[in-house]
């Protein structure tokens, strides 16, 4: 982009790129326009870290009768479904690729990775309706992906195996992927959730998960298509008994190993901490442990586990931390080093067909945030939150602008304050993981438990005498962590059982903390209940109003989260507030 | 019955009772023909303990995403309907009359208390598919009932409310009725649950339940139709911060002071103990409170507490229990003596569409005591059990006829002793109620709670010092229940808050008794499932494989039970096993 004299000239190398040239002109609004002092007519260039900035919709065609249509949907049905169909109007998917385009993603999985047996068939029977929605994106430049089951060669195929090391099996992907980019030549390629939570894979056949992604990469190579390949693998069917089982090692122990095996064309997504997308966890270590994988970054833009987009919760610093982190310490890469130039960012979209494209109106700014972080790991999340304010708001004055700035800045550690506390994780409501259960996963075969007793809390995970897990990060974090003199506070519970009475490097005790911490999470809120009502008056009726509503859920599910941690912790620990406040 | 020289006589007032003879002869075999010595040719009368014996089917037209077809069904799909119609083909219905009229139950409510909007209009447009459902039953003797919804002049009458003191309501009511009755003249009556977890109900008009029982009672009193009216009235809407509010309460606190407002064509169906179907409660003290109304007692022959069918829990002795408990001490009348005469019976069926009609066959069983035990409550439930093999095995010898006792007849107080300890209920996971969750209600609006913390457990309906809910008991009962002294071992957690290290009656404490029966309780289940394979090669193979699959089920599930159990309580508490069983 040039500027001179009041004129702004964009020049890009493809079509696309100049969209979103076009777009960057657009965010910057009149300034693009003001010359610079100094520096008139420089060119700046604008690239994006990484070339790929997906997007995963868990989309079903059908409606799950507890799941809904959307698993982890909270925005509405599916845009691109309806009664098992792809819609015939699909005009709404053409508004979402300028959406996305406008805030850089250019990617999009179309289907959930948990893939049922009717969205299986969008592979085959149906995929002139995936090259519908393909159609629908291409105008500004978001191309199609599909997850597809592993099991497909049985299922749709009618094979008898689905052994990736099977000729047949080689054949039958290699030509339904032929077909795929005969149908839609931009097609991106295939997302895939492989011998997790009950999906099929690999291992059925006694083979590994680089032999299952490189048996597809060999199909879809040859018409510069992609496979991501999740490493969300673990043993859901854990016995809570056994405490020398960890789920947060189960992927780097079945991936690491295999560094170096993935063919060219696969890329190994990993969730960014080692659990799945609780409000606090460490980074993963997978993501510093495949330096001859292509490694992606996934998150979760969708608010499964942080307030299911009922709760105003600003996630961009949240990311932000991910990124920047450094895993092998200050004079080394951080995560966005690591994945950008390779492997690149997927997420799990937040977007429905609600009227205001993901529930809660604050919620966008989430996907907006996702777009630019993943263009540039660098920027600032409260800036990015800004721009997403002048574009949402163009006529926002200070007020306003300062206003949604109080509520959302601090609203991802606001959310942390009242929830599960120092890295233990989880407590939700199984099943639907809304709203607290302390013991709701306790005794479960999940592999999340807290192990509270009335002594203390928290999982061993050192090497000295847990499950070792810190042993799977490189120094300096494996001893950061293995230490209870270093560990960080927001982590303490993650790596460590430590007794209520232990005292954090903050200088209070963990129960105080947890009393703490609830109870100061509910102010917060109650400020961000009080915020919204200043500014309401400022945006339109229907956003006032659906805000008011959901910081009304946010606060009273935030007072749920603060009585029932409180008195659970009280009633097992016997220790009083130091402050008197009332438990139950 | 007169019988002489091998030849028996039965004589009957009416043709139903003359089928019930019948099958009394059938269920005598052989011996009803073998003359008694010094007692020849002297008739024997026979008559059912109450006119009022009711099966209560809890099945909906459509399936339910979450709770299937059949709420809290566990024997398959509804027998009476299939894709929310009427089944076209009703053979089975009619095959199930027989059943019924075989164990003496002569009247059926044929849908769901939660009565939702495609079931409302049984009452109406569908009426003619409710007939042909009678007429299936009507060769056996059998009456249907329809539960109807309270809301019906408003959601199906289209007027503008459903004030039961409203005129057009009344009339509505009454020529609604008048319908019913005109195209089945031997219809039963309705079936309401008003103003309970949701249903609507003559509070939201500010009437009392008087008035809406009334109501109803004057629209099917033309036509000799009755009302069963549940008093299953409480707030599911509790704050579980509020020790105040005491659920167990809640229908005496609604119902005993309506005492003697009701119509004589109302029966006040009440279940038998303060809560809902647990292992162990009190028996409800509104069995007592109404001598002026007609009072019915309701059990719940569906396992939906006691293992849904998967676990082998035979409930006669419970429900002998109740019928032969005396509210007004060892001189006083037993509950089968109160209910009998004006109230009778009513149960939550266990049956569906399964092959062997209740998922597990020994359910059946269940069912077999639900018949027999109203039709006289004196009856020994072994004895009933003993009729239920002879009947169900024709064949069985000596060893198969000890081996079903075996596994049977302790196995109510089995289920008792690996689930929640001591009366004090609940401890299931929510929703579906299935398996152990020790804290799935604590923290829930639903007021079922243990109150559990470091220190002890239970809940403290004292008069002196908690709900005062032991004072809803007569004499001497307010008293027993009141005093830690006399209290039962059994309810001792129902009515009393007490520390782990509480000295019971049985000399051991309150936390060695959990971890004592729950280790007894698995024992006692693998010797169920041992007994079991001794007789299986003695029953045909799928009664066999379904009883082995089953018990296998009930084994894992127990020993969940039991090691979820203790550990929460150990982790708790902190008190080790006296005889150093593992914890986790």
């Amino acid at each position: 982009m040039r500027r001179s004299a009041g004129k702004v000239t964009v020049t890009a190398a493809d079509a696309t790129a100049l969209l979103h040239g076009w777009f960057h002109v657009v965010r910057l609004g009149d300034a693009a326009f003001a010359s610079r002092p100094g520096d008139p007519g420089t060119a700046e260039h604008h690239a994006p870290a990484s070339t790929l900035r997906v997007l995963d919709h868990w989309d079903n065609m059908d409606v799950h009768p507890a799941m809904g249509q959307v698993e982890r949907g909270y925005a509405g049905a599916s845009i691109f479904y309806d009664a098992g169909q792809v819609r015939t109007d699909l005009s709404r998917v053409t508004a979402y690729g300028r959406l996305l385009a406008a805030v850089g993603i250019d990617r999009v999985a179309v289907n959930n990775v948990n893939v049922h047996a009717r969205e299986a068939r969008l592979l085959t029977d149906d995929l002139p309706e995936v090259a519908r929605i393909a159609a629908a994106l291409r105008p500004y430049g978001v191309r199609a992906h599909l997850s597809v089951s592993f099991a497909a060669p049985r299922t749709l195929g009618g094979l008898p195996t689905s052994d990736p090391l099977d000729d047949d099996v080689r054949a039958w992907w290699r030509e339904t992927a032929a077909r795929v980019w005969e149908t839609i030549p931009d097609f991106g390629g295939f997302v895939v959730k492989a011998d997790s939570e009950g999906q099929p894979g690999p291992f059925a056949y006694g083979r590994d998960h680089a032999d299952g992604a490189n048996m597809l990469a060999e199909a879809v190579a040859p018409h510069g298509g992609l496979i991501h390949w999740r490493v969300f693998v673990y043993n859901h069917t854990q016995d809570w008994r056994d405490r020398s089982t960890d789920r947060a090692r189960a992927a780097h122990d079945h991936f690491a190993p295999l560094d170096g095996r993935f063919a060219d064309d696969v890329i190994v997504q990993v969730k960014h901490g080692p659990l799945d997308f609780q409000v606090r966890e460490p980074v993963s270590p997978v993501l510093a442990a495949m330096p001859r994988t292509r490694v992606a970054l996934e998150l979760q833009v969708t608010q499964e586990y942080t307030g299911q987009q009922q709760h105003a919760v600003y996630l961009g610093p949240a990311w932000s931390e991910v990124l920047r982190w450094r895993p092998w310490g200050d004079d080394g890469a951080t995560v966005a080093d690591v994945v950008a130039p390779a492997g690149g960012f997927a997420a799990v979209s937040n977007v429905g067909d609600d009227r205001f494209w993901t529930g809660h109106p604050l919620a966008q700014a989430n996907l907006y945030a996702y777009g630019r972080l993943t263009w540039d790991p660098t920027l600032d999340a409260t800036t990015v939150l800004d721009e997403w304010i002048t574009l949402t708001f163009p006529d926002a004055a200070g007020e306003l602008r300062e206003g949604i700035h109080a509520v959302l800045d601090e609203s991802w550690r606001t959310y942390e304050l009242y929830t599960a506390p120092l890295g233990i994780g989880f407590m939700v409501r199984p099943g639907h993981h809304y709203g607290p259960d302390v013991d709701g996963y306790e005794y479960t075969p999940w592999g999340t438990y807290h192990f509270a007793d009335r002594d203390g809390i928290g999982v061993d995970r050192t090497r000295a005498t847990g499950t070792g897990c810190t042993g799977q990060y490189p120094a300096p974090w494996r001893d950061v962590y293995e230490s209870l003199d270093t560990c960080p506070d927001e982590l303490l519970l993650f790596f460590h059982h430590v007794p209520y009475t232990h005292v954090l490097h903050s200088g209070t005790t963990v129960v105080q903390h947890i009393y703490d911490t609830h109870f100061e999470g509910v102010e917060r809120v109650r400020a961000m209940v009080d915020r919204w009502e200043q500014v309401a008056p400022l945006v339109s009726d229907d956003v006032a109003r659906r805000g008011r509503e959901r910081l009304a859920v946010q606060l009273r599910s935030a007072v749920e989260w603060r009585d029932q941690v409180n008195t659970y912790f009280f009633r097992k620990s016997g220790i009083p507030d130091q402050r008197g406040r009332t438990f139950y």
